[in-house]
């Protein structure tokens, strides 16, 4: 099941700046890849050391890192220490609980996001925090997982001949936001479905295993919300950076990944009440059934209950009942008890129960 | 049913400003249509090439280009490179899964409008997207299907003789916004109808389906609301406007749609608990008929049990039974279960069982 | 039962100021009637013509004129038409289905107002549209229907000595919008007394009818809200006016107003909570009165049940069953049935079911 | 049942100003008390004329005018007259339906407070209006009963020694709405240990009249919301009065007020979760009885209904039934049917049935 | 039962200022604690005098003075009147029913603030006030238990060589801050597992005592919102504060803190709706269990009270019944029933109710 909430315990009361990772450990190797471009260069290094990065910067050229893996805080500090990063950012790169978040730092801009993941065998979310530093012509970037997760970005880079290369630090930080609230909707198309395969089975066999289902797509709806509305203020919060951070050239295609991540809120909102219909709809089948079980029970006892009575009756052993003893009699009493039970039959027909 | 959600995730990670169809395909030819007109003036011609398009431009007469299917990129970016339309107006033309918005580019107003349809043979409804594009002295409307949606006010351009043909573009961009939300009003009386109709059903023979058809109806709501609601922040940013976009004299007409709009969103909103007491409704009927399955059950089983056990009783083979061998047994026994009958059903009358 | 929506689709599509009625046509005839005064003259005519109030208007006295009835277009634009009123006044006029909302048009003020009534008859609301154009020494109120409603502010302007007399059309406008919202607090009790009736009814014979009058009671009040609500905002709005359009001295007159809506409001809310209860109430009884049948039927049942197995048990024809024989076999089998029987009772006395 | 409503539909249609008690009709005399104070005088009067009260006002000491019953319309136009008092606030006087509100007239200061008071007897609430009008160096309190609820305060001002005394206006005032809200803590007790009363008797004997009163606490619930909730807006804009309306050294007193206010508001939110969650217990509960009920006579039906069916079996009056000649027929069924039944047991306590 | 509302009314009617314990009465003795430090010094005093505090404020070391224990006004008093506390702030510490909240007096900030406690052995949610006043160089924190609750905090600035040491009083109030927020992760995670607990246990066997159980969750839930919802504002609140209040380079710390805050209500909103899922739960399978018990009864009755009735049709005393003399009746009979049983057996597995 979707589990809403991670442990951050251990974090409690340590001085702020204190440099632990909180989250799932990850047992690959931290790996650093740097690139470096501008209009007419391209070089990209994977596997870099962190002393060269900080020599990298000193050049006039637009300068990425991207570090794969955040669970050394060894590695963090070293990198934090050289780039001149505030003792809060290296807390909050180390600690992968956080909600979505845009702070700024003089000409530093720090952004934490969320990325989704959905697991085609368990059927199940993840995500994963993904920490943006930018300055005047540099980006860091952190990922929590070994997985490059950027590598089409890389490409278009690698491709030129496109505004990624023209612009600096804020066009390339929008870039990447742009690329993540993408990928909502890939997961968000899953879940759809998952949604819809669940419906599907809930009128066919509703089975009291589909209540636990419907309590974990309620769980993975605020899973989602908890991941994606905090977005929306990172996004609004960006577009109204001004010069230097930002330029007022790119706050147009902010607008433009405000506007699809307020798509994506609006879908998870329709899941919600998919959802609740589904909960309303298990609920209400239960009735049903109950309804029509009742219903079999009702015809059969009221049919018969008479008919016991009637046998029963003739079955007691007064020396004197009169009808015992005519021809007519066990005739007669089979007609009645007929009749009577035709009369119920057109009875439950006319109230529609059979 | 109607389904909240299209998919676009074949659109996730392409470059800002990628241009790809998104929404379903339709196989009609692109066409263009083409009006010019001032308040003497008037010029219609259909089937025009892009190319005569742009030349009309640079006449002083007030230009409308309608521009009927969307799916062909090419054709759009042709359109769009003559007219200087931004990267980001050319790429949401052709994703048709847009919420309703309002962009300003300099001097140049981009509207994406949801217009709503009816089937009158499924009862589903359906929107489509119509994108509006327009600067000083012409407008450039988008629709997805190739049916002319825009006759009506085509045909007051050319009967003339009123405020359309005097004023500029932020004129007609009201006119064509005042008609869509004008359609609205149509869509949502055939909505009440559906739903006077689902009342009715459901007050007079309330099965299973009929939740299937609460669900249908509930999700409609949520597909009206997430269409018109962003509307309402259209049409009060289109009022906010100022001149050269929107001329004063005009902003009072955006305030009338904005009024109208509000009026459907009450509709709206009165619909959905119109559904949700639909529901309960529903629910209770369940119980109630729950219920007198019950009580049926109850009056049978409570009348004849105990009338059973007495004739069981006097079917006993002991010996020495002497009721069995007077002659005013079998009467006596008749008579106290009739009375015990009687009392039975007077109880039940008293408790308004029958 | 209360319609929460007039159609008004036959007005979709017709360019902005098309002078078309929407609404219930009426039949009787439009009649204007004419009040002129200041502190020291006052005169009333009914039944005065057009041309005649445009005359009046020259003279320095307030003039106040009254059109009953609004079906007809061709009045409304003649009385527009001379007394230059906006296209779009006009067409707000015309049409009934209007929320209550305030526009000002440089000089005049236009409201259109929402009025309450009750029928004794059906015990249902209905409202009635009042439009009202003031502007610095003239007021013009349209009513839909002909029952002249504000004949008591006549009466208070004829008797004069009072500030109706000395102020302008602000203070008028003020004194007609106080009558009708004294009136909602008439319609609400006439509501809260219909209420107590409902709750009455449903706690001694809840029948399935009664659901229905409980979801015609939410209409009532969604139809309550809807017409309620934007007159808040109305009222406001007028409160913040500015001279000309609203003296200073009467602003404070508008706050008291405001505090009479919101009281209206609140007790519309303290009503759905109402309606609400109704609700739980009408369906926990369904249960509670299933839950009885079921004790009935568990009680006989669990008694006879058992008795007749055993009177079964000596009805068996075994050649060798010794009990059958002995004088006391019977009576012993009564004692133990008693006894049996008795015990089934003590039990359900304990469980508190009898 | 506490009644959310009072009628007041007698004022509607009147001139604004018109001097209309509306309320419970109250018998006991109207009284005024008078005080007079400052830092070393101090002078109390009982049942002082209106005459002396205006006298009174021209001296330099600090006078506040208490009256006790507001249900007289000329003895409150009286007061008003001599105080200039405006037309509004002695209508607001009289009415004493208000919702509690802070006016302001140049340079006088009126406040509607709620006064909350619980009765032991009936456990119900009851409101009553205090209004409050007060001017540089005088305040007069108006009580609609004539309980005189300011003695401690008025005891405070008799002792001396403390910034009552040397505090104007304002001060008395904001003393008069702390002790007014300190009643609150005293009413919310009361209510809280009936709502625990309450609950205990709906986990030991839940009873239809239970449902009863659980409206009756949800309805009180409404009841304290609709009389506390308004007094939040009267202290935020009490606290953000000006000088010489409000000294600014007493603002800080009214800070704490309003702390105070937000505590009883966070109080009757849990109190209304708590009585939401009544409602689920009494909902569920009937549900839990009627699984009971349906327990035993599942049980008893299960096991002696097929057994009955044993022995009715050997009740058939065929000739050929060989097992009735049998010596061991009779033990054998009996041993069978024993059998069936322990079977049956263990079944129903392997289910936890019993 | 964690409760919602403690006891204040004995504090009703005081005068403002008024210094009376409210609050559970604690008997450990009142202690104080006192630390001076600058960046080189460090003194540590346990059990100093109050006059001892006085003395040491002026000195230009940061001093730290903790009191450990609030019941004492009159100890309370003396420091209050000592270190120019205004009579408010004494009122608030000794009263700790108070939400948390932040109040500024010229060169004072006061804060009160919530901190959670979890005990392990009744699963109780407790919480306690903390006080913290703080001037330009010192400040002053009141603890309602005897527990040195700021250990860590103390051991810090012990071991020096940190930003704690550099800074004076607001940054103190930040750490002091941080680390009660820090704590609610610590009770969060207890919560957490405690619902993980209780939805186990609902699964597999939901007994009425569950009920109990969930609305008392639901409760905790209503105490920790009650609890933490304000301390966002204090937060929010002391971030705006300004210079000399707070110094600009610490504002970065207070949105760090915030950060976290709204994480907890993240996890704390989760929780809600966990439990709303729990109830959800708990009610369905009420009824799901209804359901199979109903089941049950059917199958059995629908089998046996036909055969029964057959049987019982054989043993009625007719003298002309052919079948009993023959000497296939009784097998026949026998296979009859065989074959209606197993006929119902098909029924009932193809509804899926065996």
């Amino acid at each position: 099941m979707t589990k809403t909430f991670k442990k951050r315990s251990q974090k409690a009361g340590m001085p702020p700046g204190s440099l632990v990772h909180v989250g799932n450990h990850r047992d690959h190797k931290i790996t650093l890849s740097l690139l470096e471009y501008d209009e007419k260069t391209f070089i990209q290094e994977d596997d870099v050391s962190v002393e060269n990065c900080l020599k990298r910067i000193q050049t006039p050229l637009m300068t990425w890192i991207q570090v794969n893996g955040v669970y050394d805080p060894n590695v963090i500090a070293s990198i934090g220490g050289r780039f001149h990063l505030h003792a809060l950012i290296l807390e909050d790169v180390l600690n992968t609980t956080q909600r979505a978040k845009l702070d700024t730092y003089q000409d530093q801009v720090f952004l934490v996001l969320r990325l989704l993941k959905y697991s085609e065998d368990t059927h199940e979310l993840q995500d994963e925090q993904v920490s943006i530093v930018f300055g005047p012509n540099y980006l860091i970037s952190f990922l929590e997982s070994g997985n490059d997760f950027f590598l089409p970005i890389k490409e278009r880079l690698r491709q030129g001949n496109n505004r990624l290369r023209i612009e600096k630090s804020d066009y390339l930080a929008y870039a990447l936001l742009d690329w993540i609230v993408d990928q909502y909707f890939f997961v968000l198309e899953k879940v759809d479905a998952d949604l819809d395969h669940l419906e599907e089975e809930l009128l066919h066999s509703p089975i009291p295993a589909t209540m636990k289902k419907i309590q974990s797509a309620k769980r993975e709806m605020i899973f989602l919300r908890k991941s994606i509305w905090p977005m929306r203020d990172v996004v609004s919060r960006f577009q109204r950076l001004e010069p230097p951070l930002l330029s007022a050239a790119n706050q147009i295609y902010l607008r433009d990944v405000y506007d699809h991540l307020i798509q994506t809120i609006d879908i998870i909102e329709g899941f919600r009440d998919v959802v609740a219909g589904l909960m309303d709809i298990y609920l209400s089948n239960i009735n049903i059934r109950t309804n029509e079980i009742m219903k079999v029970l009702t015809i059969v006892s009221t049919i018969f209950v008479p008919l016991t009575f009637v046998t029963s009756l003739y079955g007691m052993n007064f020396e004197f009942m009169p009808e015992l003893h005519k021809t007519w009699g066990y005739p007669a009493v089979l007609a009645v008890m007929f009749g009577l039970a035709g009369t119920m039959l057109i009875y439950f027909r006319s109230k529609k129960w059979i």
